[in-house]
């Protein structure tokens, strides 16, 4: 029999049962995408509970597992009748389900320590997924650059990019693409738009896939034809990009997300620029876009071996052009290997 | 000034303070897509807490609305000081929201009633953002169809026509972009994958886009030749367009969503084939692809002027092929208008 993501949850929570119905924890621990079900997982193993769409499905991709497939009947209580405690994931239950569960006699306690932990260092089946994506990011990425041109939209480059990756096989985006052109690049979150691309204009893109339910996540600045007027940007980029190389450099096994930001953070502060770095440097990247672990100035977690997070400084100057150089990464052998790679020398189209 | 929804909803909830953070329920009150804020309005009106990411763009929107600007600083219940009641949209505020709210002493009460009441009857901007949406879905659907080749798998037709809405205006993707070939379309949520396009098989889109924050959502069966064999499902397919059209023709304002199911449901079944209509007649569409009313044999909600719904009848018979045909129509003037009308005559590529 072979054990899933459930057993080790289990393990991990130490709770009589272990109740899990949100759709990306309920991937985890089943490994396949569903929009309805409940996993309860005691000592004798696990049921998942779900309803006639997915049960064959279900049945067939989890047999040889140790995790049961049941259709889903009567009422969630129902199902947890017996037990006196059942661990849910606080922050993703709501009020009133929370209700349900303690007007029915159980004490409940929290699932999502163990989950969060859990799921932050990847298995080598989640990181073939994550290099897949990232393989699919960098080649659309490089088939887009000849097919920009003066006059597009953000949103026309946009669809491009995401018309390419679908292409080739990812099932999605991780986000909704960021194309900012010009002095759009200058904001963080910027909403892709209409505005049209011009010569010598500043691209960003933010952009990412999925593929078996695992995300990429990266971002370019670049420039569309060189009007001579950049020396300010070209500088900045140079800054950026050693900032984002010195993460690579210098995070190792065993640092925490704090020190890893530090690494940029104190460069870019050598440079003047830190009061233009105005996000964290980076995130882990999994089923979610933004997971565990958090690497910012706040951040006391430590980053271990096959971890998957984003190594992204930017500065941002309001109103004028911004910078962003983002790869997906992991800890490989104690150190940082890059999972997307496209070049990031200062590209000029 | 201009009452945007913020006030719709204070008087629709009637407490001392209405609370919002939830992103959809934040853009209706704002009208605006934030991915960080807090909308609370009292008697006096309101205010939304926002980030300095979206501090400017926020500010320039709601300028000559009741609804001031300001940037989000120390703690919510610092923001709450002061009231006595407050109310939230209850299944979407997690458990530890919820006791934050009740150990500062606050009484909460559920916003969300007022919420689904008051989104469900769209206004003039929000029809016209949702028409724009679905004439961009017909008209990427009738241009999808000549690119649709011997061999292509799903997941490069499902890129071809997101690729289509997108650089047709279209934000994104209502949802996951639905495609089944062959007797992938007897399964209603059938994740789109690599199965490549044959002579005379059945193909299943179920697809939408995205314009102004809100969607789209239509559904089309047809055949990639006639090899000749499709008998028995060109009678059903009859029989699922005159389910379909007898919505549209009979379906008035003031009747429940209950009844309007039933106009389908009922010719289904005289015809035998209602045990394979699997799942309800419809649902809400706005800024949510699936909101109130909903169309099911057990509801009683009354279908009421400027509402949106999905009229989707569809019948599947496992492991051999599915049918549904799906609109997005609206109740003006009483009667159902269709938003999204592509042909719906048995397409034969």
């Amino acid at each position: 029999m072979t054990f899933t993501n459930a057993k080790r949850i289990y393990d991990a929570v130490g709770a009589e049962a272990v109740l899990t119905e949100q759709s990306d924890l309920r991937q985890y621990l089943t490994g396949i995408s569903t929009s309805f079900g409940y996993v309860i997982t005691d000592k004798t193993g696990s049921v998942f509970y779900t309803d006639s769409r997915y049960l064959e499905a279900a049945s067939a991709a989890l047999d040889g597992t140790e995790i049961k497939v049941k259709q889903f009947e009567g009422s969630l209580n129902g199902l947890l009748k017996g037990y006196k405690e059942v661990a849910v994931p606080l922050s993703k239950t709501s009020y009133p389900d929370y209700k349900k569960l303690t007007d029915a006699g159980l004490k409940v306690v929290d699932s999502e320590p163990a989950f969060t932990q859990t799921m932050a260092v990847k298995q080598p089946y989640e990181v073939a997924f994550i290099k897949k994506a990232c393989e699919i990011t960098d080649k659309a990425f490089c088939d887009l650059l000849p097919r920009i041109k003066e006059g597009m939209s953000e949103n026309e480059v946009a669809a491009e990019l995401e018309y390419l990756m679908r292409r080739y096989g990812a099932s999605g985006t991780s986000f909704p693409t960021i194309v900012g052109f010009g002095k759009n690049s200058s904001i963080p979150h910027h909403e892709t738009g209409t505005e049209k691309l011009k010569f010598g204009d500043i691209i960003l893109i933010d952009f990412g896939c999925k593929v078996g339910g695992y995300c990429s996540d990266c971002t370019r600045t670049f420039l569309f034809g060189d009007d001579k007027k950049h020396g300010e940007f070209k500088k900045a980029y140079e800054h950026a990009l050693k900032a984002h190389m010195l993460v690579k450099e210098n995070v190792k096994e065993g640092i925490s997300g704090r020190e890893a930001d530090a690494f940029a953070r104190e460069y870019l502060k050598g440079c003047g620029l830190d009061k233009y770095f105005t996000h964290s440097l980076g995130h882990g990247i999994g089923i979610n876009v933004h997971e565990r672990p958090y690497l910012s100035p706040k951040s006391e977690e430590l980053l271990k071996e096959n971890m998957v997070f984003s190594d992204e400084p930017g500065v941002y100057f309001e109103g004028d052009f911004g910078i962003r150089i983002e790869d997906t990464v992991m800890i490989n052998g104690g150190k940082v290997i890059s999972l997307t790679d496209s070049d990031k020398k200062l590209t000029v189209l």
